[in-house]
């Protein structure tokens, strides 16, 4: 939704496909160059409708993150981030589409390695790119994936760790953590939505022979510690955080992978800015 | 079902995970080692089922083939070839099994390369091992892939080259083909089947330390017109071929792939005899 807005805000005409399930609440109310489109999970359909519409660029953002899946959640993995990207990039290439921004995840690179998943999420992310190779070389498809660490920013309904310090924050009840010695980089996602811009620029400019991969990063990792630390400084206050109260993860990511930078991008909002707004201070 | 038979020949107890809409006709009559599990889609029921079964090592060669995909067949080809081979290795892990011959495809490996696919059936058997990279190091999984070339053998139902050329040696009617100068790598089912047998010996043996990937390969690649030079020799007649009546296919292999041979195997059965087996002269 901020990618959204910020595309129509620069000019573009923009259309969000949805299922018919989605929640579009938060997509109301964004003037006449935005419109909805339902999949309704025909791969016919969704071409004839690229045909029609012809987009100069497909963002596709469209994901089920999990970090650590139950056995029970081996079919949705596959279907939201494997099958509906296959029809999706099929349907563009019947159109004569090819220009693709794509989502990755800094978790594909577990201890810096080339492809090494920290966890299925990851390794279904790994495996698009995998099928991506196949419409690349075949049907022209021209990709730019880019690998996302951590995001942040306002009014993110996600429970991740700035909500749960938040959540921490406001109340007196210890929250339980690792030991809190790993390195996190976390992106303002004002930042991250410049990125797709830039990505879909580079795509339109014609400067993609294939498939390039680009690190979203904010260029400054730092512990779990310290980033309570800084909120505490902001704060004014210490929160109740209980160090060690819980394991790392299988597989924590201890120290960020360090990816190619996307050219002519770099991440703006300092860390300080960008939790004085999310704390609202 | 060669492979089955095989196994049951070595004095194994093998078990079929089919599905409720396969057709057994091919595995009756296998004697009291031999059974089926109807695999109905549910996970659970396979981890349970695993769990009390403890097979020494799984075989995994359901698989979706086809050569060039309609857009409405990304579905199937997700479906069979990613969500339940990924089903499966879940099932295994859970159930504390490590030991898993995976079936590759040389198409896998287009003009040589390490990974270029053929075809979007051949991006699902990339993608597939793409996912069990996360089983392998999270969870244990050891695995061997073995990239099958063209297979041919008696009895073989399968609309291929080989049956396509006995159609043709049967007729007058001209059948038209590529101009026939692409090499082909065929392997007899029989040199197939013990490539497998090598393969789940060497798992159970302890000696794969993760994934280990090798060429099921004839060793002799051979052209399609020497090929059917071939077999003219054997039957003594020329068969009505007419080459160049179709143009090559879009991304044809014209140089198969080689890649590394499985230790303490050798493809045995000569062309000559394969060939005069499959002809019944």
């Amino acid at each position: 939704r901020n990618l959204v807005k910020h595309l129509l805000d620069e000019g573009w005409r923009v259309q969000a496909i949805v299922r018919p399930t989605s929640n579009c609440s938060h997509l109301t109310d964004l003037g006449e160059n935005f419109s909805l489109y339902t999949h309704n999970g025909s791969i016919n359909t969704l071409i004839e409708h690229f045909r029609a519409m012809q987009p100069s660029v497909v963002f596709h953002l469209a994901s089920l993150f999990l970090s650590e899946h139950q056995h029970e959640e081996v079919e949705p993995l596959i279907q939201s981030n494997l099958l509906f990207g296959t029809q999706l990039v099929e349907a563009m290439t019947q159109a004569g589409l090819t220009s693709l921004v794509n989502t990755g995840t800094a978790w594909q690179h577990y201890e810096g390695c080339d492809y090494s998943p920290v966890n299925l999420y990851a390794a279904t992310k790994q495996a698009f790119e995998t099928l991506l190779q196949y419409y690349i070389e075949a049907r022209g498809l021209r990709v730019i994936t880019l690998k996302l660490h951590d995001t942040y920013g306002p009014d993110d309904p996600r429970p991740k760790l700035l909500n749960l310090l938040r959540g921490a924050a406001a109340s007196s009840d210890a929250l339980a953590m690792s030991p809190g010695e790993q390195l996190i980089d976390i992106v303002h996602v004002d930042d991250v939505v410049a990125a797709f811009q830039q990505a879909a620029g580079r795509l339109t400019a014609g400067h993609v022979a294939d498939h390039e991969c680009y690190a979203v990063s904010s260029g400054c990792p730092i512990s779990l510690r310290s980033l309570v630390g800084e909120i505490e400084k902001i704060l004014g206050r210490s929160l109740p955080i209980e160090w060690g109260g819980r394991p790392y993860r299988e597989r924590e990511v201890m120290v960020p992978w360090q990816g190619q930078e996307l050219p002519a991008w770099h991440a703006h909002v300092s860390l300080e800015d960008g939790l004085r707004q999310v704390l609202a201070i």
